[in-house]
């Protein structure tokens, strides 16, 4: 008998029909035996629902009475699923964020988890109850409601895995794992048994939205197995766990991530003096602006040319901000191209196996794709290319390096 | 500068435009140099739509998880009246059950009320903040929900005004206060500057459904000035106090009450014997039937006539439980009118003047008005006559009380 904490999102408790198959899921566990947490988000649309009246009333709403109001969507599920729950024979009890007690600092709609009281829960679960807990919320030291952003949920869940040492936090989703690329652009793309935090982190900072990256970080420091899984259907799904140094056949690489979602920008002819980085980011970071990659090339006559990436979204306002501070540094050109994208190569395995990045290079190659800006991390290998040539890239990586193929048939990397 | 206590149901919050104009009124107190707490209901509708959800999932919901859900429908109201309170410049904080602290029993659904914790009140108030309370609700001393019950949001703001020794509480509805009689059958009903609790605990059991009967106990109980008002017009409504002693020209009667709702069983030749009256109204209170006038007259021969009355849709089971126990005692016959209706004269000045009752007959007997049943309370007298004459009946009386001048006039009593 093990204790596995349950994570289910708004879509899987969209409606008292989902909520009553979410009941059943949960019954079928509790029935083999485990002791269950289930974690729950509001219905979906709730939320939305209810932060749309506040704007009806306030352009800015007070952010704790804006806590106050949407906790209560939270609440509404747990309330709906423990009845359900005990519709079906199974003991259950709603718990919100003030009653587990889950304290969290007093950043209104934003908060961070600080510590999560588990006495409650303890005897709530020695008592043979499926405990239902508000996901998104807290209260902070003075009983204050808060909440903590927008996918909260999967932060409550692994934090409640963690302060019970929970043998598994399963975040069900509409997705039945994390996938060596997106299946819909490859055909060979394969759903991984296992990946680890790291990599996790990598894959979903690109797009891979499946979970929260505050949520996976959370897990990772605190050393909680995260499995992601499809709510509705049945499945193994994705595992996410320190790296498993007992297993030898763990791949090189665990799969190719990408973005469309960005733009490059370049500001030639830079004087090349100390500072001049900040110079030009400064003013982008003022503004708001995320950048992602940033490089620049060593320059000729003193001179040298800065190129960034930012979110395609941002990229006019980017662009204005660029031509201001080119103006006030005598910068010679700014150029920008909205149409580029970001491709990765992802796996703890490539900190032990040379070679990855040569084959990456020589793979892009062979299709005939040029590569305009190259980043590296300890776990990854980034390349900027044209846009149309996205497709293109992720296939040919996958297929270079064998993703399609089970781990325990011989790698190609 | 007083501090106040008011409370809006769910038809003054029903919606954000209503929810604005309360804001007015509140800020409008606040504007005078009064403190205010103000106890709000869920916005009308929203507690049946939750209990709607609840049924579809247990034909008969656990009443703890029902709590939960429901109390939501408050919280919702206290953040959005807290907001629109902000947007017009006024502090305000709301305030759930659980956060004020409002202690109740376990009994989920209709929880009694055992200690208010005002220390967290008192801070808010003196740190320039109108309070917002959530209605209806608190929390057991193990931190679970529990709700008061429908109509228990006019009980938590008696509650609150007797916890914070408030110089008024103030209850807001759809009426401009208390009458003398139902302004619909009477024009010359005339609005109450001033009634007593007694009084009004008469006239509300009677149909004047201004107010929760259990809320005016509370305020009797606790000395807790209560004030009846309308949301949405101006106007001093009805105070409700305890019995003005310096009040000289407190007029004998406060008003006539009436109730059509109610029909009448005769058991004929009934065996005169100690405990009969048991063998009869057993049953009845044992198929859950509520009795309201009993009268057994003297008989002749040993036997006597029993005749009590009952809501009229309990009539039809009233009848056939009776038409068991008449065979039983081997009465002659049962007899059943469902064309009575009950007036009464409700006033503490009777206690005090003699001739209340005998001017009451000799009104009604003026008009042709035959009397079917009698009965008394210290502070009322109520007769059952045929249906067919109670409006000329409330007229008469009223008219005969004096009603429709105002109490400085000399009184007719």
């Amino acid at each position: 008998m093990s204790l596995i904490v349950q994570k289910f999102g708004g879509t899987s408790v969209g409606s008292l029909e989902r909520i009553g198959q979410v009941a059943d899921k949960v019954a079928r566990f509790r029935a083999e035996g485990h002791d269950v947490v289930v974690v729950v988000s509001a219905m979906s649309g709730e939320t939305n629902r209810l932060i749309g009246l506040a704007h009806e009333l306030q352009e800015r709403p007070v952010p704790r009475e804006l806590d106050v109001l949407i906790s209560t969507g939270e609440q509404v599920t747990t309330a709906l699923l423990s009845m359900a729950l005990n519709e079906r024979g199974v003991k259950a009890k709603s718990y919100n964020g003030s009653q587990v007690r889950i304290l969290t600092d007093d950043s209104h709609t934003k908060a961070r988890i600080r510590e999560i009281d588990n006495e409650k829960l303890h005897a709530g679960l020695e008592a043979g109850y499926v405990l239902v807990v508000a996901g998104f919320q807290g209260v902070d030291e003075h009983g204050n409601i808060t909440t903590l952003g927008r996918g909260g949920s999967d932060t409550t869940a692994v934090a409640l895995a963690a302060a019970l040492k929970a043998d598994e936090c399963q975040i069900y989703t509409d997705v039945d794992g994390v996938y060596t690329t997106d299946p819909r652009m490859v055909d060979g793309a394969r759903r991984l048994d296992r990946i680890t935090f790291e990599e996790m982190l990598e894959m979903a900072s690109m797009g891979s939205k499946v979970l929260q990256i505050r949520a996976v970080e959370f897990a990772g420091k605190y050393q909680v197995p995260l499995r992601v899984l499809h709510s509705f259907q049945e499945g193994p799904g994705t595992l996410i766990t320190l790296e498993d140094v007992n297993q030898m056949e763990t791949p090189t690489i665990a799969g190719i991530a990408f973005n469309r979602d960005e733009a490059k920008l370049t500001v030639l002819g830079v004087p090349d003096m100390p500072g001049i980085a900040h110079k030009i980011l400064g003013p982008i970071g003022e503004a708001n602006i995320e950048v992602d990659v940033i490089l620049q090339n060593t320059g000729e006559d003193n001179h040298t040319d800065f190129t960034f990436t930012v979110s395609r979204t941002d990229l006019p306002r980017a662009e204005e901000v660029l031509r201001r501070v080119a103006a006030q540094i005598e910068a010679r050109e700014v150029r920008s191209d909205p149409r580029i994208a970001k491709v990765s190569v992802v796996g703890v395995g490539m900190r032990s196996h040379a070679g990855v990045a040569s084959q990456m290079f020589a793979a892009l190659a062979e299709v005939g794709i040029n590569i305009q800006m190259i980043t590296t991390s300890e776990i990854k290998i980034s390349v900027i290319i044209e846009e149309k040539f996205l497709e293109l890239a992720v296939r040919a990586l996958h297929s270079s390096f064998g993703l399609e193929k089970e781990p325990n048939d011989e790698s190609v990397a």
